[in-house]
């Protein structure tokens, strides 16, 4: 307890590795993983803000390399990430808060970062048993709805989020921003569509779809857990042929002009109603 | 019915300006249309892709300014609403592909896109019997969340979205964007908070807020319309004096880690919630 009334600069400043130039190699490092290829390349993906990395924490995951901004106010929290980091053999790297908010592309004196090595996403390690409710999402596009969506299924306990086909990133800055930590305790699978059906039918899972076509209205639909909700594509929607292999097709009522949601919204009023028919 | 036949670029070359560079004023004043302060002192705003605009056309409202890219093909839609535009006494540009390009941040080629005037976004011009619910939003500083809840708002019949203290710009290109046309459909008020509460007591009117404070359980919940669904801040939510103010506080499950669903989202859940419950 002593410790955390010393001035943490003074006492913990040689573990900290100082960096002073944008042209280092670790910033330059950092800034490519805004970049998806090199995500893929490295399998690390970037975390942004003192809530986003604390809420990380909470859930068992500490970077790799914890980045922070030099002149920063103390902080209790951050003084714990930097202990956890270094307990866990991360590093960490202290720099000017114009570099850090380079990276962050915030301006916020007391911003943090951290690097953290990306999750397994095959649906081989997914336990369809552990949730009533998976989301699942068909080319979703936009990585903001996709956070939005791994937010909603930490919401309604979700097990987690399984993308088919060409999604966004969801270990892209937006996406990590949009899911507000949940991208660090929800389960995140990749698949291909036909991958997905025979994964699914290797088991227990009802198929849910929200459609247009030969559906039920989507209150007082006969759900059954494990469910698994699935959304489309923003623009196009569901392939029909997938709508046609989902075990039930439900409608919600579209009272205006428009005959659609927008994705994570309809995921979310669809995986509200399961929640509450499941229980 | 013989008109549709020709080809149009011959058919109505002569009612279309010719814009070669992207120095014209024309475009620099549709270009100036993505910038918060240029819209305010223009009072016009821009609406992008063929999409947008013949919604917006069939909800009654066509374009001050259409501007069509050169070379496109032959589309039924664009020579209608090129009609309408030249009946309304508006006018029709033409330019090279990539300006308008520039101008729409799209390079598709069949691209459109509108100059529209502002609408009245005064609270008097709103007519509360008119619909059982409407969304109001309080220091909503997401454009794509604003304009969700707009979509959302046209989905379930609402009246209009009440927009509360500093919001996000429902005239900015992002959130008429992601309003997918209910930005022409939906009536859209500005307001502080103490003028929307001294209006909405002067009427019928029951102010339902998610909340955790003092809450009863939203499914079930004593909605009455006309219900006003509000919503808060995205990081912050409402503030307590808010809430208090509110004629029901309702709670909806947090299953996970957070304690708190994207804004545009829990409106939503709220939102078809209240629609099941009033019918």
């Amino acid at each position: 307890m002593a410790s955390a009334k010393t001035e943490p600069g003074l006492q913990q400043a040689m573990t900290r590795r100082q960096i002073t130039g944008f042209s280092n190699p670790t910033v330059k490092f950092v800034r490519s993983l805004r970049d998806k290829k090199h995500r893929r390349q490295e399998r690390r993906f970037l975390a942004e803000g003192l809530r986003l990395l604390t809420d990380a924490r909470e859930a068992g995951h500490v970077p790799e390399l914890l980045l922070m901004a030099r002149g920063r106010e103390f902080h209790p929290l951050i003084e714990q990430l930097e202990r956890d980091v270094a307990r866990a053999g991360g590093e960490v790297v202290e720099m000017p808060a114009d570099i850090l908010a380079k990276i962050t592309g915030k301006d916020n004196p007391q911003a943090v970062a951290g690097v953290y090595e990306e999750f397994d996403t095959g649906l081989a390690r997914l336990d369809r048993a552990s949730a009533p409710i998976w989301l699942v999402a068909q080319a979703l596009r936009d990585p903001g709805n996709l956070g939005t969506m791994l937010r909603t299924g930490d919401a309604v306990g979700a097990g987690g989020l399984i993308l088919i086909d060409d999604c966004a990133d969801p270990f892209s800055v937006e996406a990590v921003r949009a899911s507000m930590g949940a991208v660090f305790t929800q389960a995140i699978a990749q698949a291909r569509w036909d991958e997905f059906i025979v994964w699914l039918r290797a088991g227990e899972g009802q198929l849910v779809a929200a459609s247009l076509r030969d559906a039920v209205p989507y209150r007082g639909a006969p759900y059954a857990g494990p469910c698994f909700v699935l959304v489309g594509n923003e623009s196009r929607g569901l392939p029909e042929d997938y709508e046609a292999q989902c075990d039930l097709r439900v409608t919600m009522p579209m009272r205006g002009r428009a005959d659609s949601l927008n994705a994570a919204v309809a995921g979310a009023v669809l995986a509200y109603e399961i929640l509450a028919s499941l229980e």
